[in-house]
């Protein structure tokens, strides 16, 4: 509440249950203080069937949830040796010693369903609420407390909560929701292109949703009842039929997910030669499991020095033309291409700002070279926009060159 | 509430209220219906002095806010004048036909004080709030309203309703608060080392919190009232005096960002040579103005192939020892420092997971190797984390080096 953190449980819990068919009502945050904290748990049951509260299990002083719930709830704290027990295992795997402050997150409240953690120390805990615990006429219900790091909740919730759910409030309200991930269009051209082909489903209740980043909009499709998944199907089809090109996946899919695949499947290798987005494409593609198999390796050529010595771009480029120049693209994947021997070469070369730029190449102006078997292309974007969304978009930019380069070998082939 | 829009609005705010001394004590999210908008700001009202509500002003038929917050508080809607001529200059200016349901966005409540919006349409609306206007015993407050889209609310919020609010409700708590960064240690093992001796500031009203993410904690201190400001001071300067080693930064001081700052005061090039992290050091560093001057570049040598063309690791060395060992860490980093002519070489090599994983060399095994003027060290940790993670701890503890080495080499000289 002192505004130093981002939360981001809402959005990716409210996406899990909407997914499953779970309405949520509403999302509150309050400060670590005891009265605020059972104020908003107490008002939350009396309100809903499922209330899940998230952080404050930790070790530290501030970490006052689990302390203040078991209490308005009337339940004595007690250690859970199976906890403790993963808790000290969790510091000697790490040849860490475990500080004594670090036990009280084998504290769990009586009557309570231990889940856990495989990514920390402290455990989830679910406690069914029945009628009168709270007060003489609170109806019964299910209160979820979860570690506040995304990387424990996330897994935790996934793998041990969504179960306990679906069974605990079996059939919710049949939900069908599919997400169009695009690139390469906006919103409102997307919008223009399919609005008026899906009337007839959303005048019968489809929902069409637009997210849109800078250089990505996703399209969703939410349909509800008995039809919903003849809706959306439906819907993705005419949508596949206006901008097929553009939807490179569905649901979570990245861009760099659906290159990794596409390479592994037609077994073909890439390098890249990262001027202007230092690193930021090849971490991308690094980031997906099995990338080792498919990236032969990355040149972040900042430096002049470094486009000549490590790509073989020509003084007498550099000299005529520039860093930031067509024929320097060009050399520096072609280049990159013919040192690696791998079978595709990215190469970018650009103006990321805030300075450097001129009136002839201002901030924003990019040229991302694809060296591929037999050809390479230039594009030459210009994408004037702050630091990390520059890198972005024009990762974005290069990876859809591949992605295309991918798919045509193939339906050559 | 379906997740698909990620809240940014309660951090920014909370933030620029705390800087002001105003405590915020609850934020809530409710889906866009009559009953839960009325329901949320109704409990609000009866909370707090100063209710802030945003988005639902636009003019989409999901739009509600305006409308339900009237109603609540038995206002008539009537059309603005100022505001119409408003939104037809904004579409004629971009020249672009007005849809006719824009107009809903003139609609202005009676006995509402209307802030224009200088980058968007729908104005922002604040109504006080007098006994009685709710219920029989309410109490006197303001109400905001403020558009959804950050890049409206934000100035509207800075350059409008600040004022306001100072005006509202004048000489508000005195309130520091100073975030110190850390690395290297763990939340429990900071509070530990540092507890005891800020008891007597604790005692007296100093706060501490901790943001604890892998591979980084923030400790928060924050005072109110009078001595605020002296307080915070001694607690940092206690704070110093036991883990300053530790603390790399304050505020929203990134580690790469200190790590560019002192490469160019002290006029230093580095080079990274990558190969687990794939490109994530080099991209952290490039995310910083003025690493162009500093960052000689990088190279991500994710195969075998390209350890030996790019940095001439030796066959023998990755036949006899492995990529993940401690020789072959040094030879990346000697190599890639020799052939750069860069004053630093960070070279790394280990196995992200999920799969690579052996009973000897385990998934999280990692070694990272700093080669600087006259010797190289080598650190040996375990991160055995998902991927992403992996590599922000990971680089981490690389940058850390770096910044201890030239911390150093700067006491040396």
């Amino acid at each position: 509440m002192l505004g130093f953190v981002l939360n981001t449980h809402q959005q990716w819990l409210c996406r899990q249950l909407a997914d499953l068919g779970y309405p949520v009502t509403r999302q509150t945050a309050v400060p670590d203080t005891g009265p605020a904290i059972q104020d908003a748990v107490r008002e939350a049951l009396a309100r809903a069937h499922l209330v899940i509260a998230t952080g404050g299990l930790g070790p530290t002083s501030d970490d006052l949830t689990r302390d203040y719930i078991a209490a308005l709830l009337g339940r004595k704290l007690q250690i859970d040796k199976t906890v403790l027990k993963h808790v000290e295992d969790f510091f000697a795997l790490r040849r860490r010693s475990m500080p004594p402050n670090t036990a009280v997150q084998a504290l769990v409240p009586e009557d309570t369903l231990v889940l856990p953690n495989a990514n920390g120390t402290a455990p989830g805990l679910v406690m069914e609420i029945k009628p009168g615990d709270l007060h003489p006429t609170n109806q019964p219900g299910m209160l979820v407390m979860l570690p506040g790091p995304p990387r424990e909740l996330r897994p935790m919730f996934t793998n041990q909560v969504i179960p306990l759910i679906r069974q605990r409030f079996p059939s919710p309200e049949m939900f069908v929701c599919r997400t169009l991930k695009t690139t390469g269009l906006g919103e409102s051209v997307i919008q223009e292109k399919i609005d008026s082909a899906l009337k007839h489903l959303t005048e019968a209740g489809l929902e069409v949703g637009y997210c849109a980043r800078i250089g990505e909009v996703d399209v969703r499709l939410v349909a509800r009842g008995g039809l919903a998944q003849e809706t959306v199907s439906e819907a993705e089809a005419i949508i596949r039929a206006l901008i097929e090109h553009h939807i490179f996946g569905t649901g979570d899919e990245t861009l760099e997910a659906v290159v990794v695949r596409l390479l592994t499947e037609r077994k073909r290798t890439v390098v890249l030669a990262e001027s202007c987005t230092g690193g930021y494409i090849a971490n991308r593609l690094t980031n997906i499991s099995g990338a080792s198999a498919v990236v032969w390796g990355g040149l972040v050529t900042y430096s002049n020095d470094a486009k000549q010595s490590l790509l073989g771009v020509r003084p007498e480029t550099l000299v005529a033309h520039g860093a930031v120049s067509e024929p320097t693209a060009r050399e520096m994947a072609e280049g990159a291409r013919q040192r690696s021997g791998a079978d595709y070469a990215i190469a970018v070369t650009g103006i990321a700002g805030p300075t450097g730029g001129t009136p002839d190449k201002p901030v924003g102006t990019v040229l991302i070279a694809l060296a591929a078997p037999g050809k390479t292309k230039v594009l030459k974007p210009t994408n004037p926009y702050d630091r990390e969304t520059f890198k972005f978009v024009t990762s974005q930019q290069a990876l859809e060159m591949l992605r295309r380069s991918l798919l045509s070998e193939a339906a050559g082939s």
